[in-house]
C-alpha cells in the first residue's frame, strides 16, 4: 500500500505547534507522509493562507490536506471537511480558508461538517483545534477512516467564501490588485495575462508599461516606469519587470531585488497596469 | 515493524546544521520518520527549549528524542540519555534541558551517561555534539540499540535542573510569571487555571481582572484591565485576554494582536493577576 | 529496497515554494525521505547556498541532491546533474552553486546536462525550474531513473565556479576573509587551523591574538583582541574566540554573542588573523 500523504499548512509559525500537530497525526498514521506547505503564513491572515494552498496543493499528490488559519477557534464557526473531485479531502475551519484551494483541486464535490468526537482527540481544547480536532480527523481518514463518517453533509453554498479581487479591462488598461507579496517580495496579482492582453493588446518582450499603485490607508498613488519581460533575467539587474508568474499569474517583480520593500506595498494594494 | 520515530529540537537556526544531524541519523535509521519540533528556539535559551519540549513531547509517540541547546558543548557539562515511565528516550546536553520534559512525559526511570563511542561518529568535534554524539546515539538507539549500552547509569537527583517560576496566591491575587512568549506574541505563564481560581475565586467567563507586570531590568511596573476568558473570538478585536491555554496552563494574549510586542514584555517578568 | 533519499537547499524562504517542488517529487517517488537542508539561503546568494552544501552533503547517505538559488532562471543558463565519485547525484543549475559540493563528495565523476524532457514535468515556466525540471529530475533518478537519459555529457570544465577566498600566509600573519556568516552570527573563514599554524606558530589554548577585519564598501578597517580556544564555554562570556570550527575550517565567535551583529561584518569581509 502507499503511503498516505497529509498536507499541512498553519500560521503557528517556528513554535512547537505544527510539531504537536504532526505528532498527533503520526500517532494515528506512522507510516504518513506529512508535507509540510508552511507554517509562515501571516498570522490571522486567511486570504493568504488560501492563496498559498491555491496554488501548492494542484502539485501534491492526492491526499488529505490540513490548514489552520483559524482566529475564530473555539467560536461558533463550523470545522469542516471539503471533498474535492480530484479525490482530496480538505479538513480546517469554515473560514474561508479552504474554498479556493477547492476551486484549485476540480472544485467541491460535497462538504461535511466535522462532528464525529470518535475521529477527534480524547478532549477537544478552546483554542488548538489544529492538535485535537483538525490533525486527528485528518490522519484517521489518512488510514481509511470513512468519509461519511466525519459528519453531516451540508450545502456547499452554507460556506464562508473570501472576496477576491478580479482585474477589470478599464479605459486601456487592466485595473488589478495585490494578492499575496512573496518571500522574495514579488507581487502576484489578480489576473492572467490574456487579461492584460485583451485591455492593452500584445504582450511582446521588453513592451514599455506603466504600473500605478492606487492610495491606500493614507498612502497616496503612485506610478512607475516598467516592461513586460518573460523571465527575470532578461532585464537588467533591478529594474522592474510584469511578467506571467510559473501558476500562469500576472506579477510584478525587481529583477534581484524586492520590489515590495522598495515601493512599500502589501497585500490589498489596487493595482493598474497601462501601455506606455 | 512500526518505523521509528526520533523528534528533534534545537537552537540551530535556518542554516543547515539540523539538517546535518538529519542526514547523519538518517545514514544509521533510514527509515526514521524524525519529527522537527523546532529549530527556531532563542539561541542559547536553555528554558525556552525546556519549555517548548515539555509541551510537545507528550504529544509525539513514543520514541527517540533528541534537544540541543547547549551553550556548553566541549566543556565539562556530561551528554546524557533519560528514560521516561513512559517508554522514550531524551537525548541532549545535561544542562536542565531535559528534565522537565521527562516529568511531562511521566518521570524519569533512569539516566545515563553518554559515553559508548561506538554509538557515536567515529571522530567528535568540539562545537557540534549535536552531529557527533547526540544524532548518532539517537538513531542507534532508534533502531534497536540496547539502553544498558549507552554509558553508565548515573543518580537523577546528579541532573542539572532549571530554577522554574512557581505560582503564589499572595493578598488576593496570583503571583506568576511569564515563562515563554510564544511566536503569536501570548504569554505563556507559570501556573494552571485552579491557580488563580484558589486565589481570587471563581473564573466566570468576561470576568473582570488587573495585570501587573512587575519591575524587570530597568523597565518599570505597570498594570492594565483585562478579562478572564474562553477563546479569543469571545472579546473584541485587539482586546486582551486571561485565559487557559490548549496545555492547561495560564496565558496572557490579545485577540488577532500581540501582547509581548505591544507591552514589550519578555521571558521571565513578574506577572500578578488580581480581581477587579 | 532501502528509500531512495533526495536533500533539498533552496532560497525559497517560507512561502510554499519549496513544498510544490517536495509535492512534485513525492508524486513521483512516493516512498522518498527528502530532507531539506535549508530553504532560508539568502536570497540569489549562490555562494552562500554553495557553502552550506559543501559543508551539508557529506554528512548526508548517498542520495540525489537538489539545490536551487538561480537567479538566471529561464535565461541561457545551463540546467545540469553532476555524478560525483561518492555516488551521489547533484541536481541544479549551472551558476557555481553544485560545483564545491561536488568537490566535498569526492569530485566531479561526470557532468550531463539536463535536456530529457521525459523526465521534466510536461510543462515548463520561465521562472520555476525548481518545479518544474530539477525536482522532477531528481525524483526521477530516485526512484531508479537512467543516469545516461538525463542529457548529454558535458566536460566538467565547461562548469561556471565561483572563486572563493584562499587563505594566504604573509608578513607573520595568515589573510583569510568570511566565507559565510551562521545563524549564530559566527563568521566561518577561509582555511584550516594548520593554515594559520604554519603562519604564526603553534595554537596553544588560550594564545593571544590579533583580529583586523580590512576596509569593506564605505567600513573602515578595524581591529580587535581575542584568542585561540577550543570551545566558547572555554572562556568568558561574551569574549571573541578564533577557533577550529565543526567541519575543520576557521571561524570567529564570541561565547553566546553574535559577533557579526556586534562587528557589522558580512560575507567577504577581508580578516587578517596576528599574533599578539
Amino acid at each position: 500500500m502507499e503511503r498516505p500523504v497529509i498536507s499541512f499548512l498553519t500560521d503557528f509559525g517556528p513554535d512547537s505547534a505544527a510539531a504537536i500537530c504532526r505528532g498527533v497525526m503520526l500517532s494515528i498514521a506512522r507510516d504518513a507522509q506529512i508535507v509540510d506547505i508552511s507554517h509562515s503564513v501571516r498570522k490571522y491572515a486567511i486570504a493568504d493562507g488560501a492563496y498559498l494552498l491555491s496554488i501548492a496543493l494542484p502539485w501534491m499528490p492526492v491526499g488529505v490536506h490540513v490548514a489552520v488559519v483559524d482566529p475564530g477557534v473555539g467560536t461558533a464557526r463550523r470545522p469542516i471537511a471539503i471533498r474535492t473531485t480530484r479525490g482530496d479531502v480538505l479538513i480546517g475551519p469554515d473560514n474561508g480558508l479552504l474554498v479556493s484551494p477547492a476551486d484549485a483541486l476540480g472544485g467541491i464535490a460535497e462538504v461535511r461538517v466535522i462532528e464525529n468526537r470518535a475521529l477527534m482527540l480524547p478532549e477537544t481544547s478552546s483554542t488548538f483545534h489544529g492538535r485535537d480536532i483538525f490533525a486527528p480527523v485528518a490522519a484517521n481518514l489518512a488510514i481509511g477512516g470513512r468519509w461519511v463518517d466525519v459528519g453531516p453533509a451540508v450545502d456547499p453554498s452554507s460556506l464562508v467564501r473570501l472576496g477576491v479581487a478580479e482585474p477589470v479591462a478599464r479605459d486601456g488598461g487592466l485595473d488589478s490588485a495585490v494578492l499575496y507579496v512573496d518571500s522574495f517580495g514579488n507581487l502576484r496579482l489578480a489576473g492572467v495575462p490574456d487579461d492584460l492582453h485583451r485591455a492593452i493588446g500584445e504582450l511582446t518582450p521588453r513592451r514599455e508599461l506603466e504600473v500605478e499603485f492606487g492610495a491606500d490607508n493614507g498612502t497616496g498613488a503612485f506610478r512607475e516606469r516598467t516592461q513586460w519581460a518573460r523571465t527575470f533575467g532578461d532585464i537588467p539587474l533591478g529594474a522592474p519587470l510584469v511578467y506571467e508568474d510559473s501558476f500562469g499569474h500576472l506579477a510584478y517583480a525587481d529583477n534581484q531585488g524586492n520590489v515590495a520593500a522598495r515601493l512599500k506595498v502589501a497585500t490589498g494594494r489596487p493595482v493598474r497596469i497601462r501601455p506606455l
